[in-house]
Protein backbone atom coordinates (compact mmCIF):
# COMPACT_ATOMS: atom_id res chain seq x y z
CA UNK A 1 0.00 0.00 0.00
CA UNK A 2 1.37 3.47 -1.24
CA UNK A 3 0.11 6.75 -0.20
CA UNK A 4 0.50 9.73 -2.51
CA UNK A 5 1.48 13.08 -1.95
CA UNK A 6 1.47 16.45 -2.76
CA UNK A 7 4.75 18.43 -2.30
CA UNK A 8 4.93 22.51 -2.26
CA UNK A 9 8.48 22.65 -3.50
CA UNK A 10 11.08 25.91 -3.33
CA UNK A 11 14.65 26.27 -4.39
CA UNK A 12 17.10 28.47 -5.24
CA UNK A 13 18.40 27.17 -8.74
CA UNK A 14 21.99 28.06 -8.62
CA UNK A 15 24.66 25.19 -9.23
CA UNK A 16 21.60 22.82 -10.70
CA UNK A 17 21.28 21.10 -14.25
CA UNK A 18 17.24 22.21 -13.40
CA UNK A 19 14.58 20.31 -12.36
CA UNK A 20 14.86 17.22 -14.70
CA UNK A 21 17.08 13.86 -14.36
CA UNK A 22 20.20 14.45 -16.51
CA UNK A 23 23.39 12.64 -16.50
CA UNK A 24 25.94 15.28 -16.44
CA UNK A 25 25.04 17.22 -13.20
CA UNK A 26 22.95 17.43 -10.20
CA UNK A 27 19.45 18.31 -11.16
CA UNK A 28 16.07 18.88 -8.29
CA UNK A 29 14.37 16.06 -9.15
CA UNK A 30 17.25 13.83 -8.15
CA UNK A 31 17.89 15.76 -4.85
CA UNK A 32 14.02 15.02 -3.99
CA UNK A 33 13.99 11.74 -5.35
CA UNK A 34 17.49 10.28 -3.60
CA UNK A 35 15.62 12.10 -0.31
CA UNK A 36 12.30 10.20 -0.59
CA UNK A 37 14.31 6.77 -1.40
CA UNK A 38 14.85 6.99 2.55
CA UNK A 39 11.51 7.55 2.69
CA UNK A 40 10.92 4.13 0.86
CA UNK A 41 13.51 1.90 2.30
CA UNK A 42 15.88 2.70 -0.12
CA UNK A 43 13.67 1.39 -2.92
CA UNK A 44 13.90 4.06 -6.06
CA UNK A 45 10.76 7.16 -5.82
CA UNK A 46 9.59 8.33 -8.91
CA UNK A 47 8.65 12.28 -8.89
CA UNK A 48 6.18 14.15 -10.85
CA UNK A 49 6.32 17.67 -11.20
CA UNK A 50 3.81 20.82 -12.69
CA UNK A 51 6.79 21.93 -14.31
CA UNK A 52 10.23 21.66 -15.62
CA UNK A 53 12.39 24.24 -14.59
CA UNK A 54 15.69 24.80 -16.77
CA UNK A 55 19.01 25.12 -15.07
CA UNK A 56 19.70 28.32 -13.00
CA UNK A 57 15.85 28.85 -13.03
CA UNK A 58 14.31 29.37 -9.27
CA UNK A 59 10.99 28.57 -8.14
CA UNK A 60 8.74 29.15 -4.71
CA UNK A 61 6.16 27.09 -5.53
CA UNK A 62 6.69 24.33 -7.67
CA UNK A 63 4.43 21.47 -7.08
CA UNK A 64 5.17 17.79 -7.16
CA UNK A 65 3.61 14.18 -6.34
CA UNK A 66 5.43 11.47 -4.33
CA UNK A 67 4.45 7.99 -4.07
CA UNK A 68 5.61 6.25 -0.43
CA UNK A 69 5.00 2.93 1.16
CA UNK A 70 2.57 2.90 4.28
CA UNK A 71 0.60 6.12 5.79
CA UNK A 72 3.28 9.03 6.75
CA UNK A 73 1.44 11.99 7.89
CA UNK A 74 2.08 14.41 5.72
CA UNK A 75 4.39 16.68 8.08
CA UNK A 76 6.52 13.59 8.78
CA UNK A 77 6.80 13.60 4.75
CA UNK A 78 7.85 17.17 4.94
CA UNK A 79 10.24 17.15 7.77
CA UNK A 80 11.83 13.89 6.68
CA UNK A 81 12.65 15.09 3.10
CA UNK A 82 14.01 18.42 4.52
CA UNK A 83 16.05 16.59 6.58
CA UNK A 84 17.58 14.62 3.64
CA UNK A 85 18.16 17.30 1.30
CA UNK A 86 20.00 18.90 2.91
CA UNK A 87 22.28 20.41 2.56
CA UNK A 88 20.69 22.00 -0.99
CA UNK A 89 18.90 24.74 -1.49
CA UNK A 90 15.98 22.64 -1.76
CA UNK A 91 13.45 22.38 0.73
CA UNK A 92 9.36 21.18 1.00
CA UNK A 93 7.41 24.07 2.07
CA UNK A 94 4.08 21.76 2.74
CA UNK A 95 3.09 18.25 2.02
CA UNK A 96 -0.69 17.44 1.58
CA UNK A 97 -2.41 14.01 0.82
CA UNK A 98 -2.85 14.13 -3.00
CA UNK A 99 -6.56 13.98 -3.81
CA UNK A 100 -7.64 10.46 -5.71
CA UNK A 101 -6.46 10.91 -9.15
CA UNK A 102 -4.81 14.17 -9.09
CA UNK A 103 -1.48 14.70 -11.10
CA UNK A 104 0.57 18.33 -10.46
CA UNK A 105 1.26 18.60 -14.53
CA UNK A 106 -1.81 17.07 -16.33
CA UNK A 107 -4.00 18.69 -13.86
CA UNK A 108 -2.58 21.91 -13.58
CA UNK A 109 -5.02 24.62 -14.96
CA UNK A 110 -2.67 27.79 -14.46
CA UNK A 111 0.99 28.51 -14.25
CA UNK A 112 2.69 31.89 -12.72
CA UNK A 113 6.16 32.89 -13.27
CA UNK A 114 8.00 36.11 -12.27
CA UNK A 115 10.67 37.60 -13.77
CA UNK A 116 13.49 40.04 -12.33
CA UNK A 117 15.09 42.60 -13.74
CA UNK A 118 17.76 44.51 -11.77
CA UNK A 119 18.21 47.88 -14.05
CA UNK A 120 20.86 49.85 -12.56
CA UNK A 121 24.72 50.81 -12.91
CA UNK A 122 25.97 48.69 -10.48
CA UNK A 123 25.89 44.87 -11.07
CA UNK A 124 24.05 42.43 -8.14
CA UNK A 125 25.55 41.72 -4.89
CA UNK A 126 22.78 41.05 -2.72
CA UNK A 127 21.16 39.42 -5.76
CA UNK A 128 23.43 37.90 -7.66
CA UNK A 129 22.28 34.87 -9.94
CA UNK A 130 18.67 36.14 -8.52
CA UNK A 131 17.99 38.81 -11.39
CA UNK A 132 19.20 39.64 -15.45
CA UNK A 133 21.10 42.86 -14.69
CA UNK A 134 20.54 45.72 -17.36
CA UNK A 135 22.48 48.75 -16.50
CA UNK A 136 20.93 51.09 -19.16
CA UNK A 137 17.28 52.70 -18.53
CA UNK A 138 14.60 50.77 -19.64
CA UNK A 139 10.97 51.97 -19.77
CA UNK A 140 8.99 49.32 -18.07
CA UNK A 141 5.75 51.62 -19.33
CA UNK A 142 6.67 50.86 -23.14
CA UNK A 143 7.59 47.02 -21.89
CA UNK A 144 3.95 46.90 -20.22
CA UNK A 145 2.87 48.31 -24.28
CA UNK A 146 4.61 45.69 -26.18
CA UNK A 147 3.48 42.72 -23.85
CA UNK A 148 -0.06 43.43 -24.39
CA UNK A 149 0.37 42.51 -27.95
CA UNK A 150 0.93 38.93 -26.83
CA UNK A 151 -2.00 38.40 -24.85
CA UNK A 152 -4.71 35.73 -25.35
CA UNK A 153 -4.34 32.64 -27.95
CA UNK A 154 -1.69 32.91 -30.46
CA UNK A 155 0.86 30.62 -32.44
CA UNK A 156 4.08 31.43 -29.65
CA UNK A 157 6.29 29.51 -32.65
CA UNK A 158 8.86 32.73 -32.26
CA UNK A 159 9.34 32.52 -28.37
CA UNK A 160 9.50 28.52 -28.39
CA UNK A 161 12.73 26.71 -28.03
CA UNK A 162 14.54 24.80 -30.96
CA UNK A 163 14.24 21.93 -28.39
CA UNK A 164 10.76 22.18 -27.20
CA UNK A 165 8.84 19.27 -27.08
CA UNK A 166 5.14 20.57 -26.82
CA UNK A 167 3.16 18.99 -30.13
CA UNK A 168 1.40 22.30 -30.60
CA UNK A 169 2.90 25.94 -30.10
CA UNK A 170 -0.46 27.43 -29.69
CA UNK A 171 -0.68 28.64 -25.88
CA UNK A 172 -3.07 31.00 -24.60
CA UNK A 173 -1.46 33.66 -22.17
CA UNK A 174 -3.28 35.14 -19.42
CA UNK A 175 -1.51 37.86 -18.05
CA UNK A 176 1.85 39.42 -18.94
CA UNK A 177 2.10 41.80 -16.60
CA UNK A 178 5.36 44.63 -16.38
CA UNK A 179 6.00 47.44 -13.65
CA UNK A 180 9.13 49.56 -12.43
CA UNK A 181 9.79 49.04 -8.77
CA UNK A 182 12.63 51.10 -7.63
CA UNK A 183 15.49 49.52 -9.71
CA UNK A 184 13.69 46.51 -10.30
CA UNK A 185 11.70 46.01 -13.15
CA UNK A 186 8.87 42.74 -12.67
CA UNK A 187 7.50 40.81 -15.32
CA UNK A 188 4.27 38.03 -14.09
CA UNK A 189 3.38 35.57 -16.38
CA UNK A 190 0.30 33.39 -16.04
CA UNK A 191 -1.15 30.49 -18.24
CA UNK A 192 -2.23 27.20 -18.50
CA UNK A 193 1.04 25.95 -19.68
CA UNK A 194 4.04 27.66 -21.45
CA UNK A 195 6.12 26.47 -24.05
CA UNK A 196 10.33 25.57 -23.40
CA UNK A 197 11.76 29.31 -22.61
CA UNK A 198 8.80 31.31 -23.78
CA UNK A 199 8.86 33.44 -20.52
CA UNK A 200 12.76 33.94 -21.19
CA UNK A 201 12.30 34.91 -25.03
CA UNK A 202 9.03 36.98 -23.79
CA UNK A 203 11.71 38.88 -21.27
CA UNK A 204 14.47 39.06 -24.03
CA UNK A 205 11.82 40.43 -26.22
CA UNK A 206 10.81 43.27 -23.92
CA UNK A 207 13.55 43.89 -23.02
CA UNK A 208 14.32 45.65 -26.81
CA UNK A 209 11.50 47.78 -26.35
CA UNK A 210 12.36 49.08 -22.97
CA UNK A 211 15.98 50.25 -24.17
CA UNK A 212 13.82 51.76 -27.07
CA UNK A 213 15.57 49.51 -30.02
CA UNK A 214 12.03 47.96 -30.77
CA UNK A 215 8.72 50.11 -31.06
CA UNK A 216 5.98 47.52 -28.90
CA UNK A 217 4.03 47.25 -31.90
CA UNK A 218 6.91 45.25 -33.58
CA UNK A 219 6.30 42.57 -30.41
CA UNK A 220 3.41 42.10 -33.06
CA UNK A 221 4.95 41.52 -35.87
CA UNK A 222 7.40 39.36 -33.79
CA UNK A 223 4.26 37.20 -32.75
CA UNK A 224 2.60 37.08 -35.98
CA UNK A 225 6.26 36.14 -38.05
CA UNK A 226 6.09 32.87 -36.63
CA UNK A 227 9.53 32.22 -36.75
CA UNK A 228 12.18 32.30 -33.34
CA UNK A 229 14.61 34.66 -35.64
CA UNK A 230 11.29 36.95 -35.73
CA UNK A 231 12.01 37.86 -31.93
CA UNK A 232 14.72 38.89 -29.37
CA UNK A 233 17.26 36.63 -27.86
CA UNK A 234 16.25 34.40 -24.67
CA UNK A 235 16.98 36.21 -21.12
CA UNK A 236 19.48 34.23 -19.03
CA UNK A 237 18.12 31.71 -16.25
CA UNK A 238 19.23 34.52 -13.15
CA UNK A 239 16.07 36.08 -13.17
CA UNK A 240 13.07 33.57 -13.74
CA UNK A 241 11.38 32.28 -10.33
CA UNK A 242 8.56 29.41 -10.69
CA UNK A 243 6.06 31.31 -8.34
CA UNK A 244 2.64 29.07 -8.50
CA UNK A 245 0.27 26.40 -9.72
CA UNK A 246 -3.31 26.30 -9.25
CA UNK A 247 -5.53 23.37 -9.59
CA UNK A 248 -9.55 23.22 -9.57
CA UNK A 249 -9.35 22.53 -5.71
CA UNK A 250 -6.69 24.60 -3.46
CA UNK A 251 -4.14 21.70 -2.25
CA UNK A 252 -1.86 23.61 -0.17
CA UNK A 253 -2.40 26.71 2.49
CA UNK A 254 0.66 28.17 1.75
CA UNK A 255 2.05 29.85 -1.29
CA UNK A 256 0.90 32.12 -3.92
CA UNK A 257 -2.45 31.95 -5.91
CA UNK A 258 -2.34 32.56 -9.09
CA UNK A 259 -4.31 35.98 -10.51
CA UNK A 260 -4.02 37.98 -7.28
CA UNK A 261 -1.65 40.30 -9.14
CA UNK A 262 0.91 43.56 -8.12
CA UNK A 263 -0.33 43.39 -4.84
CA UNK A 264 2.27 40.47 -3.75
CA UNK A 265 5.33 42.54 -4.65
CA UNK A 266 8.61 41.40 -6.02
CA UNK B 1 45.54 66.69 -5.30
CA UNK B 2 43.56 64.36 -3.87
CA UNK B 3 39.66 64.34 -4.21
CA UNK B 4 37.02 62.24 -1.70
CA UNK B 5 34.21 60.54 -2.27
CA UNK B 6 31.24 59.28 -0.69
CA UNK B 7 30.23 55.98 -1.62
CA UNK B 8 27.05 53.99 -1.06
CA UNK B 9 27.77 50.17 -0.88
CA UNK B 10 25.83 47.09 -0.98
CA UNK B 11 27.09 43.39 -0.33
CA UNK B 12 26.02 40.10 0.43
CA UNK B 13 27.93 39.66 4.19
CA UNK B 14 28.56 35.72 3.30
CA UNK B 15 32.16 34.47 2.99
CA UNK B 16 33.21 37.63 4.40
CA UNK B 17 34.91 38.13 8.12
CA UNK B 18 32.99 41.17 8.05
CA UNK B 19 33.88 45.29 7.10
CA UNK B 20 37.17 45.46 9.01
CA UNK B 21 40.42 44.05 7.86
CA UNK B 22 41.46 40.96 9.79
CA UNK B 23 44.46 39.02 9.05
CA UNK B 24 42.40 36.00 9.70
CA UNK B 25 40.26 36.22 6.46
CA UNK B 26 38.94 38.36 3.48
CA UNK B 27 37.28 41.61 4.66
CA UNK B 28 34.54 43.69 3.08
CA UNK B 29 37.55 46.61 3.24
CA UNK B 30 39.97 44.80 1.71
CA UNK B 31 37.87 44.23 -1.16
CA UNK B 32 36.82 48.07 -1.79
CA UNK B 33 40.64 49.34 -0.18
CA UNK B 34 42.17 46.67 -3.40
CA UNK B 35 40.07 47.82 -5.97
CA UNK B 36 40.47 51.68 -4.70
CA UNK B 37 44.24 50.80 -4.85
CA UNK B 38 43.95 50.64 -9.10
CA UNK B 39 43.04 53.83 -9.26
CA UNK B 40 45.55 55.08 -7.20
CA UNK B 41 48.32 53.81 -9.36
CA UNK B 42 48.62 50.78 -7.05
CA UNK B 43 49.02 53.46 -3.72
CA UNK B 44 47.13 52.07 -0.66
CA UNK B 45 44.41 53.51 -0.36
CA UNK B 46 42.36 53.77 2.90
CA UNK B 47 38.49 53.81 3.49
CA UNK B 48 36.76 55.12 6.26
CA UNK B 49 32.79 54.11 6.99
CA UNK B 50 29.69 54.36 8.52
CA UNK B 51 28.98 50.97 10.42
CA UNK B 52 31.57 48.15 10.75
CA UNK B 53 29.39 44.97 10.84
CA UNK B 54 30.65 41.92 11.47
CA UNK B 55 31.44 38.72 9.43
CA UNK B 56 27.89 37.51 7.56
CA UNK B 57 25.94 40.29 7.83
CA UNK B 58 24.69 42.25 4.93
CA UNK B 59 24.72 46.03 3.56
CA UNK B 60 22.31 48.08 1.33
CA UNK B 61 23.21 51.07 2.07
CA UNK B 62 26.86 51.10 3.94
CA UNK B 63 28.36 54.55 3.44
CA UNK B 64 31.99 54.92 3.27
CA UNK B 65 34.63 57.55 1.93
CA UNK B 66 37.90 56.86 -0.14
CA UNK B 67 40.11 59.73 -1.25
CA UNK B 68 41.90 58.97 -4.25
CA UNK B 69 44.71 61.65 -6.33
CA UNK B 70 43.51 63.70 -9.69
CA UNK B 71 40.07 64.14 -10.34
CA UNK B 72 38.15 61.39 -10.91
CA UNK B 73 34.41 61.92 -12.12
CA UNK B 74 32.37 60.33 -9.63
CA UNK B 75 30.11 57.53 -12.03
CA UNK B 76 33.84 56.43 -13.33
CA UNK B 77 34.78 55.93 -9.66
CA UNK B 78 31.83 53.72 -9.38
CA UNK B 79 32.23 51.34 -12.81
CA UNK B 80 36.21 50.94 -11.55
CA UNK B 81 35.59 50.40 -8.34
CA UNK B 82 32.54 47.87 -9.56
CA UNK B 83 34.94 46.58 -12.33
CA UNK B 84 38.15 45.67 -10.19
CA UNK B 85 35.89 44.18 -7.42
CA UNK B 86 34.68 41.22 -9.39
CA UNK B 87 33.74 38.77 -8.69
CA UNK B 88 33.01 39.30 -5.37
CA UNK B 89 29.49 40.24 -3.86
CA UNK B 90 30.58 43.97 -3.14
CA UNK B 91 29.35 47.07 -5.24
CA UNK B 92 29.14 50.45 -4.81
CA UNK B 93 26.01 51.72 -6.13
CA UNK B 94 26.76 55.16 -5.86
CA UNK B 95 29.79 57.59 -5.47
CA UNK B 96 29.16 61.25 -4.93
CA UNK B 97 31.76 63.63 -4.24
CA UNK B 98 32.28 64.08 -0.30
CA UNK B 99 31.30 67.27 1.05
CA UNK B 100 33.97 69.28 2.70
CA UNK B 101 34.19 67.87 6.39
CA UNK B 102 32.18 65.09 5.98
CA UNK B 103 32.94 61.74 7.88
CA UNK B 104 30.79 58.50 6.77
CA UNK B 105 31.13 57.49 10.76
CA UNK B 106 31.13 60.71 12.63
CA UNK B 107 28.65 62.96 11.05
CA UNK B 108 26.04 60.27 10.65
CA UNK B 109 23.18 61.54 12.73
CA UNK B 110 20.86 58.01 12.02
CA UNK B 111 21.61 54.21 11.46
CA UNK B 112 19.21 52.29 10.46
CA UNK B 113 19.49 48.03 10.24
CA UNK B 114 16.67 45.26 9.24
CA UNK B 115 16.61 41.92 10.60
CA UNK B 116 14.21 39.31 9.17
CA UNK B 117 13.25 35.89 10.36
CA UNK B 118 11.76 33.42 8.68
CA UNK B 119 8.92 31.61 10.52
CA UNK B 120 7.75 28.37 9.05
CA UNK B 121 8.43 24.93 9.45
CA UNK B 122 10.90 24.26 6.20
CA UNK B 123 14.32 25.15 6.67
CA UNK B 124 14.76 28.55 3.44
CA UNK B 125 16.45 27.34 0.35
CA UNK B 126 16.02 31.09 -1.80
CA UNK B 127 16.99 32.77 1.32
CA UNK B 128 19.53 30.92 2.84
CA UNK B 129 22.25 32.91 4.63
CA UNK B 130 19.67 36.08 4.38
CA UNK B 131 17.36 34.90 7.32
CA UNK B 132 17.39 33.13 10.94
CA UNK B 133 15.31 30.65 10.52
CA UNK B 134 12.67 29.76 13.68
CA UNK B 135 10.25 26.86 12.95
CA UNK B 136 8.43 27.57 15.60
CA UNK B 137 5.48 30.45 15.11
CA UNK B 138 6.60 33.47 16.89
CA UNK B 139 3.84 36.09 18.10
CA UNK B 140 4.79 38.97 16.29
CA UNK B 141 2.38 41.10 17.73
CA UNK B 142 4.09 40.21 21.25
CA UNK B 143 7.41 41.17 20.10
CA UNK B 144 6.53 44.56 19.34
CA UNK B 145 5.46 45.58 22.57
CA UNK B 146 8.22 44.19 23.88
CA UNK B 147 10.59 46.48 22.13
CA UNK B 148 9.04 48.96 23.31
CA UNK B 149 10.44 48.97 26.25
CA UNK B 150 13.40 49.71 24.63
CA UNK B 151 12.54 52.74 22.86
CA UNK B 152 14.30 56.22 23.85
CA UNK B 153 18.17 56.82 26.07
CA UNK B 154 19.09 53.72 27.93
CA UNK B 155 22.09 52.32 29.84
CA UNK B 156 22.46 49.30 26.95
CA UNK B 157 24.70 47.27 29.22
CA UNK B 158 22.57 44.03 28.63
CA UNK B 159 22.41 44.41 24.89
CA UNK B 160 26.24 45.26 24.42
CA UNK B 161 28.65 42.82 23.38
CA UNK B 162 31.54 41.87 25.68
CA UNK B 163 33.88 43.45 23.33
CA UNK B 164 32.22 46.63 22.45
CA UNK B 165 34.70 49.03 22.46
CA UNK B 166 31.97 52.05 23.07
CA UNK B 167 33.22 54.82 25.91
CA UNK B 168 29.77 54.88 26.77
CA UNK B 169 27.16 52.14 27.09
CA UNK B 170 24.24 55.10 27.25
CA UNK B 171 22.63 54.91 23.89
CA UNK B 172 19.10 56.83 22.28
CA UNK B 173 16.78 54.15 20.15
CA UNK B 174 14.48 56.04 18.26
CA UNK B 175 13.06 53.05 16.43
CA UNK B 176 12.46 49.66 16.91
CA UNK B 177 9.20 47.78 14.99
CA UNK B 178 8.44 44.83 14.72
CA UNK B 179 5.86 43.09 12.06
CA UNK B 180 4.59 40.24 10.18
CA UNK B 181 4.78 39.92 6.55
CA UNK B 182 3.75 36.28 5.73
CA UNK B 183 6.25 34.13 6.96
CA UNK B 184 8.45 36.41 7.73
CA UNK B 185 9.30 38.42 10.94
CA UNK B 186 10.85 41.96 10.34
CA UNK B 187 12.79 43.78 13.06
CA UNK B 188 13.86 47.54 12.32
CA UNK B 189 15.87 49.31 14.08
CA UNK B 190 16.61 53.20 14.36
CA UNK B 191 19.20 54.79 16.12
CA UNK B 192 22.34 57.71 15.94
CA UNK B 193 24.38 54.75 16.76
CA UNK B 194 24.27 51.43 17.74
CA UNK B 195 26.84 49.13 20.70
CA UNK B 196 28.49 46.31 18.98
CA UNK B 197 25.87 43.36 19.04
CA UNK B 198 22.82 45.40 19.99
CA UNK B 199 20.66 44.82 17.16
CA UNK B 200 21.16 41.07 17.36
CA UNK B 201 20.80 41.13 21.07
CA UNK B 202 17.45 42.91 21.04
CA UNK B 203 16.34 40.26 18.23
CA UNK B 204 17.64 37.30 20.38
CA UNK B 205 15.98 38.98 23.66
CA UNK B 206 12.15 39.51 21.34
CA UNK B 207 12.50 35.55 20.31
CA UNK B 208 12.09 34.58 23.89
CA UNK B 209 9.22 37.21 23.56
CA UNK B 210 7.53 36.20 20.30
CA UNK B 211 8.12 32.32 21.92
CA UNK B 212 6.41 32.80 24.89
CA UNK B 213 9.44 32.10 26.92
CA UNK B 214 9.39 36.04 28.55
CA UNK B 215 6.27 38.17 28.93
CA UNK B 216 6.74 41.56 26.69
CA UNK B 217 7.55 43.42 30.24
CA UNK B 218 10.98 41.38 30.99
CA UNK B 219 12.25 43.20 28.27
CA UNK B 220 12.18 45.69 30.69
CA UNK B 221 13.60 44.02 33.13
CA UNK B 222 16.39 42.81 31.05
CA UNK B 223 17.08 46.80 30.17
CA UNK B 224 17.09 47.64 34.00
CA UNK B 225 19.59 44.88 35.19
CA UNK B 226 22.33 46.25 33.19
CA UNK B 227 23.82 43.05 32.80
CA UNK B 228 24.62 41.15 29.19
CA UNK B 229 23.52 37.72 31.15
CA UNK B 230 19.89 39.48 32.17
CA UNK B 231 19.14 39.75 28.14
CA UNK B 232 18.65 37.11 25.42
CA UNK B 233 21.46 35.15 23.69
CA UNK B 234 22.59 37.15 20.53
CA UNK B 235 20.95 36.04 17.03
CA UNK B 236 22.82 34.85 14.29
CA UNK B 237 24.28 37.83 11.46
CA UNK B 238 22.01 35.96 8.83
CA UNK B 239 19.12 38.21 9.29
CA UNK B 240 20.54 41.36 9.67
CA UNK B 241 21.51 43.94 6.87
CA UNK B 242 22.74 47.57 7.42
CA UNK B 243 20.13 49.52 4.94
CA UNK B 244 20.96 53.63 5.32
CA UNK B 245 22.43 56.28 6.88
CA UNK B 246 21.19 59.56 7.16
CA UNK B 247 23.53 62.89 7.59
CA UNK B 248 22.67 66.28 7.89
CA UNK B 249 22.60 67.18 4.30
CA UNK B 250 22.12 64.32 2.10
CA UNK B 251 24.89 62.75 -0.35
CA UNK B 252 23.14 60.10 -2.16
CA UNK B 253 20.08 59.60 -4.70
CA UNK B 254 19.73 56.34 -4.30
CA UNK B 255 19.17 54.38 -1.13
CA UNK B 256 17.23 54.27 1.91
CA UNK B 257 16.41 57.33 3.89
CA UNK B 258 15.57 56.72 7.71
CA UNK B 259 12.67 57.39 9.11
CA UNK B 260 10.35 56.56 6.31
CA UNK B 261 8.93 53.30 8.09
CA UNK B 262 7.42 50.19 6.91
CA UNK B 263 6.67 51.24 3.87
CA UNK B 264 9.21 49.76 2.28
CA UNK B 265 8.61 46.11 3.30
CA UNK B 266 11.02 43.63 3.15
Amino acid sequence: MTTSYALLIEYDGRGFVGWQLQANGLSIQKVVEDAAAHLAQGAPVACAVAGRTDAGVHAEGQVAMIALPGGLAPERVRDALNFYMKPHAVVVREAQPAPDGWHPRFRALRRRYRYVILNRRARPALEMGRVWHLPHDLDAGLMAEGARHLLGRHDFTSFRAASCQAKSPIRTLDRLDVWRDGTHVVVEAEARSFLHHQVRNMVGTLKLVGEGTWAPSRVADALAARARSAAGPTAPPDGLTFLAVDYATPIFAAGYSCGSGKAEGA
